[in-house]
């Protein structure tokens, strides 16, 4: 037995080598060293670049070459600000999504309203007060390869029993599949200790005072998805767990409309249910994490524990993908 | 204030791209998709090998090309079980230091007359009773660019004073220097919970029993060491935690002449003598990784967090290395 797939399943993206990707860069005008990195695009999506440029009366973006001769697109010399980035990306979102462009991406009620912050560098340098290169619709980043994050939150009891959540049967995204005591998109603005915070209020009812006092960081995991239509969506999760202490009188209880119930599960039935395919696949691998760093999934039991663990705190190294 | 330079440290090679590093494979005879990549050679090592050929009455290796027409090295297609594949890597390991090569790796006293195993996928597939692809001596390892195995400890209390020991001057590796509760290499033939509870009672004096009752594996960092003089490090610690409960009548203890004292740390002495290079690198940088799962280093205070995390958690990707 291995738990490999569940991270496979996430961690789905191999970078084709035959050019066909570009990178996606804040500005070709800046010297080569400079030059930051923020997404990837798919030759599709280059193409609507340019035939978007056509319909502006001053082109958004440059189409052009790395200084390795890969395809590459940058914002326009003029949009030299994250505010002006963050306009360019609006209005794009906005005209794809009334074309009825990747329907089944923005479309009607995938659409969220909720602006994501995106980093030029998404691993090195940040800080609650450093400004994003820019923001943009959350939905329309997998179209740009942009990277995303959220946050996670494991409730447990000292004797590891663990609080589950079904989701509820009309969310857009995976609806009646199990999930993380608390789960969520960061939006822009809110560091990942205030996004787990507010998400803990919002979708189990945690105490934010109870909240505060338990909760502990303990570490992120990221990992490369492919949608099946090809989207790329590199993740973030920001990782939380928050021990129950007998006697706490604190039960996660569905709040918004996103969560339908929460069961306390043993490890053994948290476990099948993974293998199971019953949870939604990205909470089933933070709970490998969990497992992993509590002692239940070891060298000795799982024979791919290193591929996991690697795979788990997966890099984006796209300047180094030779894609 | 950051803790990467802890990580550049310890993961600090940056592939050459000039194609003048070989694969050494374990046979360049077997199908492409079949052949197993263990190790990496730099091209002076690639010459002594074509020397160490000549100088047999029937050739050990293999040097031609790999599939995708990088330098690459095999055993000779008689060279085909593990047994065989021990002894040539014996036989050569003791001429080589016998003839004086490398004596800052293998000489004298570096030597430790200790066998490690060789897996043919690092990370992939592993399971005690699996037999390596072969073993040889500790220290030549690092002249093939053979990932090496260890395994770490971390003891602390319950209010986080953590159980520091310091290296006994007489050690022939970092005298002097802070290190963890127990740390060490992981010999062929043990699984690496075996090797730590050997550990534990070698360095520190612990009572199986009592390491039994309260260890936690709780991961594995992974990082790729290149030596001052250029030779290929690539590493795996596997990970565990102790908390010594509160009245538990246990310290650790020098039991062997590898450990000069211990002494009983706050966070804030651990983090200052990291920051101050007191600490064996690569033991800093497994206190780096506990500091993370405890939630001591944080997202909100270290501007590098993700990318400390995924260092700390590299693949060994030779072939997609595009060396």
């Amino acid at each position: 037995m291995t738990f490999l797939p569940i991270i496979t399943e996430c961690d789905n993206f191999r970078p084709l080598k035959d050019g066909s990707l570009a990178l996606f860069y804040l500005s070709l005008s800046t010297p080569a060293e400079d030059r930051q990195l923020v997404g990837l695009l798919r030759p599709d999506i280059v193409e609507l670049l340019v035939d978007y440029n056509a319909r502006c009366s001053k082109p958004a973006f440059e189409i052009g070459r790395s200084t390795t001769n890969k395809k590459a697109v940058g914002f326009n010399a003029s949009v030299d600000t994250p505010d002006k980035r963050s306009a360019v990306m609006r209005e794009l979102g906005h005209r794809w999504r009334d074309d009825g462009l990747f329907a089944d991406v923005i479309g009607g009620r995938l659409w969220r309203d909720e602006l994501y912050a995106v980093r030029a560098s998404p691993f090195l340098g940040w800080s609650p007060t450093a400004p994003p290169a820019f923001v943009m619709e959350r939905v329309v980043c997998a179209l740009f390869g942009i990277v995303t994050y959220g946050v996670h939150l494991t409730c447990y009891t000292p004797d590891y029993r663990f609080w589950v959540p079904r989701r509820s049967k009309t969310k857009q995204t995976w609806p009646g599949y199990l999930d993380n005591t608390v789960a969520g998109g960061m939006p822009a603005g809110l560091t990942p200790f205030d996004s787990i915070l507010k998400e803990a209020m919002e979708e189990a009812s945690l105490p934010e005072d109870f909240v505060r006092q338990h909760i502990k960081a303990v570490g992120s995991v990221t990992y490369f998805f492919q949608t099946p239509k090809s989207h790329l969506q590199p993740e973030v999760q920001y990782v939380y767990d928050l021990c129950i202490p007998d006697g706490a009188d604190i039960v996660p209880k569905p709040h918004d409309d996103e969560v339908e119930s929460f069961e306390l599960c043993t490890v053994d039935e948290v476990k099948r249910g993974m293998l199971a395919g019953h949870f939604k696949p990205n909470c089933a691998l933070v709970l490998v994490d969990f497992l992993i760093r509590h002692g239940f999934i070891t060298a000795e039991n799982e024979p791919n524990y290193l591929e996991i663990i690697t795979r788990l705190h997966g890099r984006f190294d796209w300047d180094h993908m030779h894609l």
